[in-house]
């Protein structure tokens, strides 16, 4: 790899801090708590979203922006049937959303009037942990299926959590996860770190982290 | 993006698909069947190659090169403790392995011991789709907890196939997947793809697989 190509990289990142930072102050003029939810494909981001919209209504309003590789709207139909605004990005095949995309999203959606705004990052451990978008929190859901190694595997993105969600609980009879190990890898990573362990699918677990919510919506 | 940027990617891309050759070459001069094995995190590659690597013994002997952004072993203990010679590759952080780093590890394989060799690429559905490396075969694992709107989500990797695996399928009484709709997307995207279904922890589908594997074992 060049020196030229890392320099403007490198500028790149730069750019993107700074768009970051005009979208964090957008969404504190607006007094909305914006959230960061990453996570692999089918650990069930839109599930916890939708379960998470069920949750909180009708007292707090939710907006979403969907991050996807391609210009398809599965995620986005599902939110605009759950109620709630939604706007669908299409990265054109990168791995991840950056802060000018996210920008993008901001505009399109009622932002005086919206509580709450999540945005559901692109599929994958890897390049979204790179890219700050503005948003007060990352959240990160890891799933039973995945396997409990993923911590030790990807320990970039656990790094810089705010909170780590732990979906499908539910297949915990059905799967060889240890608890132990998983969590053991996290708090090597993320000391301390706030965790909730749900399912999407049941409910359970969501009580916990729908308060979580509350209280930092309640100060945005 | 600046021009200038776009054109060094894309001299770094022809540069690669250059390595590709040389690796294929390489390959198939030592008469061994090289596959690039595909996935998201925890769909279960490294249990394939397991579950593979026993049905395939004692005739047929696998060399693995597993790829990781981070330097764990975790992967290539476990084919090392399998008996088959296995290469860690850290790729520092990048989501996918390329043809210089498949050439680095094919420099520690005993090659011309080899039937098979299996690249076990980064965990993500985007950036391994994008990086030729040689191989004969690209082959993905889909799994069953993932959900059925992957190949609608994620098409790039689906066009580029020879191979598709479904594996989990012990858990479908456990989770809403409808196969029908997850294999009508495929069959747009990949018209007549070779698709088995199986489970890497019952054994399930691996006599299809593996007898396919030796097809090409003999030919190469």
């Amino acid at each position: 790899m060049s020196a030229s190509r890392v320099t403007i990289v490198e500028r790149i990142m730069d750019a993107n801090d700074q768009v970051a930072e005009l979208n964090r102050r957008r969404l504190d003029e607006a007094g909305v708590f914006g959230i960061n939810l990453m996570a692999s494909p089918g650990a069930g981001k839109t599930s916890t979203i939708l379960k998470t919209i069920q949750m909180l209504q009708p007292d707090i309003k939710i907006g979403v922006v969907e991050g996807d590789t391609a210009p398809v709207t599965i995620d986005a139909d599902k939110v605009l049937a759950a109620g709630m605004p939604a706007v669908q990005i299409n990265t054109g095949g990168d791995c991840h959303l950056d802060a000018p995309m996210l920008d993008q999203g901001l505009s399109q959606l009622p932002l005086n009037e919206l509580d709450l705004m999540i945005v559901e990052n692109v599929g994958n451990l890897i390049c979204p942990a790179a890219f700050k978008l503005g948003t007060h929190a990352n959240v990160l859901i890891a799933s039973i299926p995945e396997g409990d190694d993923k911590p030790y595997k990807y320990p970039n993105i656990y790094r810089g959590l705010d909170v780590l969600i732990i979906n499908k609980i539910d297949l915990l009879p059905y799967i060889d996860f240890r608890m132990d190990y998983f969590r053991q890898g996290v708090e090597a990573l993320n000391p301390g770190l706030i965790t909730f362990e749900v399912s999407a699918k049941t409910g359970e677990g969501f009580e916990a982290w729908t308060q979580w919510l509350r209280g930092k919506v309640k100060k945005a």
